[in-house]
């Protein structure tokens, strides 16, 4: 099933700055191979609802296995069936 | 990977009354086997974080199903090393 | 305008727990006097629209002053016009 | 106290598709005269906190006067003490 979805990771434990944390999960996202578009409050991305949700499992899971002692990740998920949802046809 | 969550479920283009497709959704959670707190922005699970995406999976798909056309969901998950969360241990 | 709102506060910079933090969030929208509903992902408020954004501020100003240097704040507002919205109506 | 932020609204009871409320949010907040930027997942804003909260208010009080019979907003607001906050300096 196709999806779009925003992936916003937010890093506790490790400080006021969480710039080294977050950019290591935008990079990962990027390497997903899913449509992403960064901005300030996360990343948008485009594609098939499994693949996402496998990237949230490995967001967890990299950033925990290198040293983030805690996530609050928040996502959201948008899924349609009268047409293929797509980021460039959610742009106003 | 041991996480909590909060799963909030909004049908859209069902009308402005949603309660039916709530209802449904959160069925859906209860079945899954998942430690679950309801509220009145979404429900609470606890559980093993793959359960918890097939979860998010299964109310896309069981939703879109049973003739909901959209579907934004708002997804919040937190995993931590330091000690296993669990909804009773966020209870202040 | 009556509204129902969802408010998680995350203290950032703080270290790993936010026991301390997140537990002064509550008191200070407990001592609000909208109707209130702390569940493990935030607390859930009815009342007035702009009491609830008065609220907001004062959770940030508050929180600031007794020294939490850094916070996200995740908010969810619902307003409708066809009946009045009530945390119970909300309740499956 | 400066502020930045992540603002969607969902229209609800509007049919599938929700553009024309979603244009009309955006437009509202761009003529707050906030620092903007559109994404697929909502607009991210800068600016002071209390404008930013007024701008929510006349949001639902605008498009409930222009006939959106129910809304779901949700907000992202982020403050801190050790600097100013930006969407520049988010930016990664």
């Amino acid at each position: 099933m196709k999806a779009l979805a925003e992936i916003q990771v937010i890093p506790i434990g490790v400080g006021v700055s969480v710039r080294k944390e977050v950019t290591r999960a935008h990079e990962l996202i990027e390497a997903s191979g899913l449509e992403v578009q960064l901005h300030a409050y996360g990343t948008n991305v485009e594609g098939d609802l499994d693949e996402i949700l496998a990237l949230i499992r490995k967001l967890h899971e990299t950033l925990h296995a290198e040293g983030v002692p805690r996530l609050a990740t928040a996502v959201k998920i948008g899924t349609r069936t009268d047409k293929t949802p797509t980021l460039a046809g959610k742009a106003l």
